[in-house]
């Protein structure tokens, strides 16, 4: 059962300023909410059919409400519903600004499959940072998480002035630009720290932060499609660099 | 203006038996317009607004068209309708079945996002023949060709029984199915033409294609997440081979 005033609270968690407001997301989808609840993430509420419940043990220390397809369907984000949905607490971040190892950068991406798609590539290749300009989309938006397939946690995304951001980084950390002309990533070696950076989905890296950039690199390209999406480029790239 | 029976036409196509039947496919938003009418698909209908046809000028052989967005909203196959449709011929497919160069094999890929931005990826990388169980998506779904943007008529899709066609392929040919517990791919070189098979999203390549490969190739893993995204996988292969 799932009360009017839970269904509410829970849908009103699909906006960004609801989110903000009760410092609070959602997790929906097996592998997500498994995932998200062997995190040290706190636990607020946790929805599934009777059937998950039957099938998943899980050890919270909130109650399970038991809730039917229809009730789901009500409070999902997704068009098609999962069979649990959780609600979780966002944490007091203490951002850690740092640039060990490799790190990658985001200028005002927009699209919510990209971003969780990016933080699950990080994930993979043990990316420690994100960092995003505060105009890109928002890491506990249903669709980020759901794209992030369990990695959320795992993965360390900061949202800054990307401009004051680079001007605190210092000489042991290469900066690279990825753009549409820059030098053969095959050319390039890292020795040292780095960090990439990746722009808007049809705009690119803005000015401002370009002209901060010397460093440009690009992905060789041997056909005739005009661009590749940012997750596919920052796959690549990142497997390229991390050994 | 459009008529009603025009709209039940179109409509009709977001539907895979109509677009059989009809032996046409919708296409939508200016880049991926003005790629297909720039290619040898022909047009049947088009569809924009005032605005788009003032700022596009584009010389068809079919009468233009001129719908208000509502109108739009109505044949779109996307959530947020594009200025532009065009409804095109699908071609008389002479299925070319060559291995020549790098090649990719795709069983029982279901998303259609996902088969788009692989259209994208191999137009990038120009690799030539996509060859994809008869189970997988349909090429023409209007989300598929959504994800291309603008690759779709660059890249030669082909559909068939992919148990028979791996049996046919030659010697000259080496053939690599990628999996979670294979070779390092950065222990790999190949001189020889190549195919490369990638599995369906959740459960891979199937038991009776992945009998029939002998080398098992691996995407390096530094991190936690569990897999990656198929496309993603596809592009740091494809990055890595094309040479």
């Amino acid at each position: 059962m799932i009360s009017k005033n839970q269904i509410k609270f829970v849908k009103s968690l699909h906006q960004k300023k609801n989110r903000l407001e009760h410092r609070c997301f959602i997790v929906e989808s097996t592998k997500n909410v498994l995932e998200i609840l062997s995190s040290d993430y706190e636990i607020v509420q946790l929805f599934a059919t009777k059937k998950w419940i039957e099938f998943n043990s899980v050890d919270v220390k909130v109650s399970v409400n038991e809730v039917v397809e229809k009730e789901m369907s009500r409070i999902s984000a997704l068009k098609t519903s999962s069979e649990v949905l959780v609600v979780m607490r966002m944490k007091e971040r203490i951002e850690k600004m740092s640039f060990e190892g490799v790190n990658i950068m985001l200028d005002d991406v927009r699209d919510p499959g990209n971003l969780g798609t990016l933080i699950r590539i990080c994930d993979w290749f043990a990316v420690k940072n994100i960092y995003l300009s505060t105009n890109s989309v928002d890491m506990y938006n249903p669709k980020v998480v759901q794209s992030t397939m369990g990695s959320l946690q795992r993965v360390n995304v900061v949202y800054a002035d990307l401009v004051n951001l680079l001007d605190s980084v210092g000489e042991e950390v290469d900066v690279f630009a990825t753009v549409m002309n820059g030098e053969n990533i095959k050319n390039i070696k890292v020795n040292n720290n780095s960090l990439f950076v990746f722009g808007n989905e049809s705009k690119g890296i803005s000015e401002d932060i370009l002209s901060k950039i010397e460093n440009r690199i690009t992905i060789n390209k041997f056909g005739n499609a005009e661009s590749l999406n940012v997750s596919v480029s920052a796959a690549i790239i990142l497997n390229h660099f991390c050994n």
